[in-house]
């Protein structure tokens, strides 16, 4: 983490955003009436619905589109070796300081970072550059009492205590542990898995297998990890319980770099297939590589506190098959039976493995960011502010409401029955409390793409008005046309057919 | 847990679903590279497709079919007073025994009862019956002392090593529990949620209020949860991590029952329509009621194992809100504007609840058990055994596979553009791997309900032949007609009009 240019561009705070998501059912505090439990975050009614319906996009987007790609559901519970193999148990640390005086702790590399980042704000751009590559150097040799000195040395100052009475750093484990086993001799300390990657690699012989695959192919999953953050903040952007899509694609070694490309390109159609827009869509590419890595960028999505990684794509190489292999002494080689320009089969090899992981819990807050809408609606001295959500219908977490222009004369009862013959079909919800502007302005702040408006002349006709969300238009259609017409329209295929 | 009666049906046995299941990608052990992890299971390419597809039903046939029914997505993190307002704290324990000989652990409970069992296969069914009674009066009272003399006084000894030499009887909380918070003063224990109704409880008000919900009003969940299990077993049956859909139905006190007794109709009703028959399905009603609850019953499954819970009903009255009101201080009413029969507001009351919780691996297991079908082709000594699995064409995990005849003369081009006209509807592969016979047995294994095979008449009319999974038998059909004829069959709305 270097300075971050602040990015923001036009539209809502995310005080906004908390608030609304609050408001509207998207996203509660966890434990809330506890007072929470920080940087853990529960899905509301609605907000439920549009992550679930993310998740089916990005799922289908993998396994349907691709013949190539299959998914698992691996445990979070994995053997503890497994963390040994890919790192975790090692290198997964943030040096730690903490101030005696205020009794703060904070990140040894945030806290030289921050002063970095004011000497470059002063101007004095070759000291903050001097001031990062020394850190690094001491990080990279793991000099933990040198990291120490040089934060005393930069006269760094705790900004709660004002002093600088710091402790030695220490390494801290960004890994939740537990223990399992309940019989003495048999428990043992577990960890709750910090990436969903590993899930994949420890199966890869037996979906290989099982799945006849065939080099290139990958491998798909969604589910929860965890992580100890230090610093969790800025909503559900990085939270200690958050969940992953990550698709590891396996590839013969040598063509690890055209599957990149591939990867890069296809996985950014994704995000303007579920409505992102590309001016707030950008990559990123890494500086500084992970010891695992020959190539790793990131598509940043423009949050109101900045462009930020939705999505990483890396070039893992063989470092995770390689060191299970060696862990584990079970072999993950692949026979490739293709034959080379001189007319052998390529043979046995450890596949290399190009990584798609998107963080499902940011996809959502990009998403619901981008959605939030708030425009001028009339002119002049009645011009009103309207504020809407604008998701893609198939994202919508209701598609359709049913709103009897008035209770009596059997318009209810005609309302229930339109709700009663699409609901099978998408979800469709009853409305008849209040004025129907009250209601449609109801089904706008959570996003419902359709509302069906059921008045006097569909006792006669058996037509109904449809009020479109964004423009607000109506028109008339037919009660037997609407499970087509809106069922159409909702489809995750929709966004399958736009990547 | 009494005695168990065998009522296993005609099928396969444990071992043939674990078999089935590994070889073609439903079920593998966890970390299995490590040797695996104990009562931990992966699922596989295929299996995660039919888990998923059953948890799709499930929520549409709440979410969707019930307009006052919404879902949510609670967090595993939760606050740590959460599980002591609803008694796992103090109360989630099993009272275990170590023999001091073999060092294994039991549950003393299971000793006692196992000793029932033997006095009531001898024919002893009074001896049985006190002893029971006994163990029960002694655990209610939690006197562990007298627990483990009755078992000395029963002469139970170890199967293990034969001995009487027991330790003390200790309770063994079977939560999982992790230490939350980097910073020092900060940081707490706090436990992995061992059920997941406790989310929708916490966030009961949240939902009621956002979602303007009337009682009654029900929240639906899935989600893992996690207990340390003593003796896991019975593959995905008993898990240390396991998963649960569960909906919480909020109604006014004094409704319970009739609500009760509609859900324990309704939840029937659903595990039919996917497929599951009459025959295999009963109920159980709870003869000991848990401290929460004033009316339970299980629906049982016939496993290869016996008939088994798969879901349970529960009418928990208002044990979790009162106690969260309790412990949190705050409120936990709703206020019902409904007339009673004096023509008065029925005001303010926690309301209570009736809960319907299945095990999703647990369905799983029964689908998988059930599609899991073994019979004769043919007549005579031609007669061959063929495996499939039967699944509800909305459950498979493919729904189409694409075959070639043979790979030349355009046909492997063409089944491949058949693929690719299908592929954003519905999970369709191609294979042209072996003899069309083999690639047939090869989706009958996995279950999927169509194969299209593409042979020389396609290149001049563009038909296809369709064969039948269950049938076998074979159809000839435009290619035009495929999406919306297999579309049709293999959408979980077939499922939700059949509840």
């Amino acid at each position: 983490m270097s300075q971050v240019p602040d990015n923001r561009l036009d539209g809502p705070s995310l005080q906004d955003i908390i608030g609304h998501a609050k408001e509207y059912g998207f996203v509660f505090p966890s434990s809330e009436i506890y007072d929470g439990l920080q940087a853990v975050y529960d899905y509301g009614q609605n907000g439920v619905e549009l992550k679930n319906n993310l998740k089916a996009a990005w799922w289908k987007a993998m396994t349907q589109l691709h013949d190539n790609i299959v998914g698992i559901d691996a445990a979070i519970f994995m053997h503890p070796l497994t963390w040994k193999a890919s790192g975790h148990v090692d290198g997964f640390n943030d040096p730690m300081i903490d101030n005696k005086d205020s009794k703060k702790r904070y990140r040894a590399d945030q806290l030289l970072e921050g002063k970095a980042e004011q000497y470059a704000a002063a101007g004095e751009a070759e000291k903050a550059q001097n001031l990062l590559l020394e850190m690094g150097r001491l990080l990279s040799s793991e000099d933990l009492v040198g990291v120490r000195e040089l934060i005393i040395a930069e006269n760094i100052t705790c900004p709660v205590s004002g002093t600088s009475n710091w402790t030695e750093v220490r390494q801290f484990n960004l890994m939740f542990s537990t223990q399992v086993g309940s019989v003495a001799e048999d428990s043992s300390l577990i960890y709750l898995r910090p990436e969903t990657a590993q899930g994949i690699f420890v199966n890869f012989l037996n979906v290989q297998k099982s799945g006849r695959m065939k080099v290139p192919f990958g491998i798909a999953q969604i589910g929860k990890a965890f992580r100890n953050e230090i610093v969790a903040r800025q909503f559900t952007f990085r939270m200690r319980e958050f969940e992953q899509m990550e698709m590891q694609f396996f590839v013969r070694p040598g063509t690890e770099m055209t599957w990149y490309e591939s990867w890069k390109e296809q996985r950014m159609k994704f995000h303007q297939a579920i409505g992102l827009p590309a001016a707030k869509l950008q990559y990123h590419d890494h500086e500084k590589l992970a010891h695992y890595a020959n190539a790793a960028v990131d598509i940043e999505f423009a949050f109101p506190f900045g462009f930020r990684e939705i999505e990483g794509i890396h070039s893992r190489t063989d470092f995770d098959l390689r060191n299970h292999q060696e862990l584990s002494k079970k072999k993950q080689q692949y026979f490739d039976a293709d034959l080379d320009e001189n007319g052998k089969p390529f043979g046995n090899y450890i596949p290399y493995v190009v990584e798609t992981s998107v963080g499902a819990d940011r996809l959502f807050l990009a998403t619901f960011c981008h959605a939030y809408t708030r425009e001028l609606t009339g002119e002049g001295e009645t011009a009103k502010e309207r504020t809407y959500l604008k998701l893609h219908p198939a994202l919508a977490p209701i598609k359709a409401a049913v709103l009897p222009l008035v209770k009596k004369d059997g318009l209810a009862e005609k309302a229930q029955a339109i709700v009663g013959s699409l609901k099978s079909s998408f979800r469709t919800v009853y409305d008849d409390n209040a004025a129907i502007g009250k209601r449609y302005t109801r089904q706008d702040l959570i996003g419902t793409p359709y509302c069906i408006a059921v008045d006097y002349q569909t006792m006669e006709d058996d037509t109904v008005t449809i009020r479109h969300r964004d423009t607000m238009e109506q028109e008339r259609v037919a009660i037997s046309a609407l499970k087509e017409k809106i069922g159409y329209e909702v489809a995750i295929e929709r966004i399958l057919e736009a990547i």
